[in-house]
């Protein structure tokens, strides 16, 4: 490879989403192929049209890797054949990823249900690569634009979330936030930690969670280095994020942080794994079944994962 | 009046903030006076030039109420003298709205310690209007762009905020929610509740309160003839908002409103009061004492509770 020249695994996620459609559209692309060269996974009979067999070697080209599967499918519907060609996918672009082939891998969204008729009973994608690259120090950070958020918790109740924000925990995150961002080419990161009552609690006034919880854990990550401030006024916190103001939020709970994101990310909006021994990258859309095979797909959300992942893959820090 | 020409009274606020300085610059708009009869209420020693004593009665003319009070003041502080003098004004104004002799009544800042000092123990403007007009029902909205946000919860911890969400709370504001969106000219409003857990609580996978609290509270109002929708995921509901798919949100906690509020008001937001007997819209901002007097306050907030409250004051729907 060269090494100032992104070269990037694209999967082509569940055959009978929009994945395939997408992923032809980004090809077309002639200024992307020029910029990265682009590696794509999946079945011989969704190959976009122009691609060389394996690793593209000259600028403009892109190369394709073929996965096992089936050569006719039903779109817009939940298969096993299909999730077992998306995971099959996946496998070998986390490989590849791992081994260093390529820069990062970026993915095209797979099916959860047609995962699991394939046998494969798990959460997403972020967990099963996660597993495969054997560590279970991993989160989802989700970028907008300038916001970059990590998130103390994701699905569970508002309660359960509140009950489940403790130093330990957040000094884990502090860290794994810091060196990604620092992997994405942020060389000393400014985390802001958002508050989790009304204007951060107004010095007590409005729950002690801030002063017992919030601010120890603080004090604990500077101690070891980390440039963190907070705890923030959330009504403020990812305003300031969106003016560039911090390099990334560590969130407290799902809204806390997808209210701001599905706000500012207009369709563009893209998450990676922190923790990773790789770079990934996803768009933020699902596999679409209900406009898949039309034609009417949208590819921007997957050319702003592609930019980001190469962007963010040349850095000279390590992951 | 000219029952199709706007009259609004506009109230300076705490004299030794920036209410002064923007309300003088609100008033070299042409444009705006010839839009909107305005009537400013103030001390004599802060008094724009150029306006008639009195109720302006010519197109293009503004008006001026003195209320009592000193003749100096230091700039950028709280004190007992413009504190009084800021609640006589809001208290002449309040009058004439509730007379009827103007359509609305608009607001420059006060300062809490202020009123405090000149011996009104009170927690804000709001809740001073509601009382001397003499209601209990009362709520603000919060008004950016498109967007219209009621909190059913404010100034509390979330923890506390979550437990104080029930039926008869729900019921209580979507009723006057709907008629406060019916006042400023939406004939059949369609209210979203925002749901309390990610997802609006995926169907029960994450919290019950949308199906032990929520949901029945939907169905009550419906009974009422109230269009309400949800429990709606809380990252979509907002983003449904700015783009015109209801006429307004029930917000359940502070942050969940004003996170996406601050975001997409770019100064130029509003608050309007629910349940009072006129019409009263402010901007959002404070006395921003830090930069009171030095000539750089930006008045486009105020410009903007102005086009709003004369936009909404002659809707054919009584308040």
């Amino acid at each position: 490879m060269n090494p100032k020249r992104p070269y990037i695994a694209l999967t082509m996620g569940d055959p009978a989403g929009i994945g395939p459609e997408i992923v032809g559209k980004v090809l077309e692309r002639q200024d992307l192929r020029e910029r990265m060269g682009i590696l794509v996974i999946g079945l011989e009979a969704a190959r976009p049209e122009g691609l060389v067999d394996g690793f593209p070697e000259l600028p403009g080209q892109a190369g394709f890797v073929e996965v096992h599967g089936p050569s006719t499918w039903e779109m817009g519907k939940p298969q096993a054949a299909c999730g077992q060609a998306a995971l099959s996918a996946l496998q070998v672009g986390s490989d590849m990823a791992a081994r260093g082939d390529v820069h990062a891998l970026v993915t095209a969204p797979v099916c959860k249900e047609a995962l699991h008729l394939a046998g494969e009973p798990v959460e997403g994608q972020t967990e099963l690569l996660a597993r495969w690259d054997g560590t279970e120090r991993y989160e989802m950070v989700a970028v907008a634009g300038d916001m970059r958020v990590m998130l103390l918790t994701r699905h569970m109740a508002l309660r359960g979330a509140i009950a489940s924000i403790t130093p330990d925990s957040i000094g884990w995150h502090l860290d794994l936030f810091y060196e990604t961002l620092r992997s994405i080419g942020i060389e000393a990161p400014h985390i802001a930690l958002a508050g989790l009552n009304p204007h951060a609690g107004e010095g007590g006034l409005f729950g002690d969670e801030e002063a017992r919880i919030l601010q120890p854990a603080i004090e604990n990550a500077r101690a070891r280095g980390i440039q963190v401030s907070g705890p923030h006024s959330p009504d403020m916190v990812f305003l300031d994020a969106s003016q560039g103001k911090n390099d990334g939020v560590l969130a407290l709970y799902h809204d806390q942080a997808f209210i701001p994101l599905k706000l500012l990310s207009k369709g563009r909006g893209v998450t990676l794994i922190s923790g990773l021994s790789y770079l990934r990258v996803s768009p933020v859309h699902g596999t679409a079944f209900d406009i898949a095979g039309r034609g009417i797909a949208d590819e921007t959300n997957l050319v702003a994962a592609l930019e980001k992942a190469s962007k963010w893959c040349l850095t000279p820090y390590p992951r």
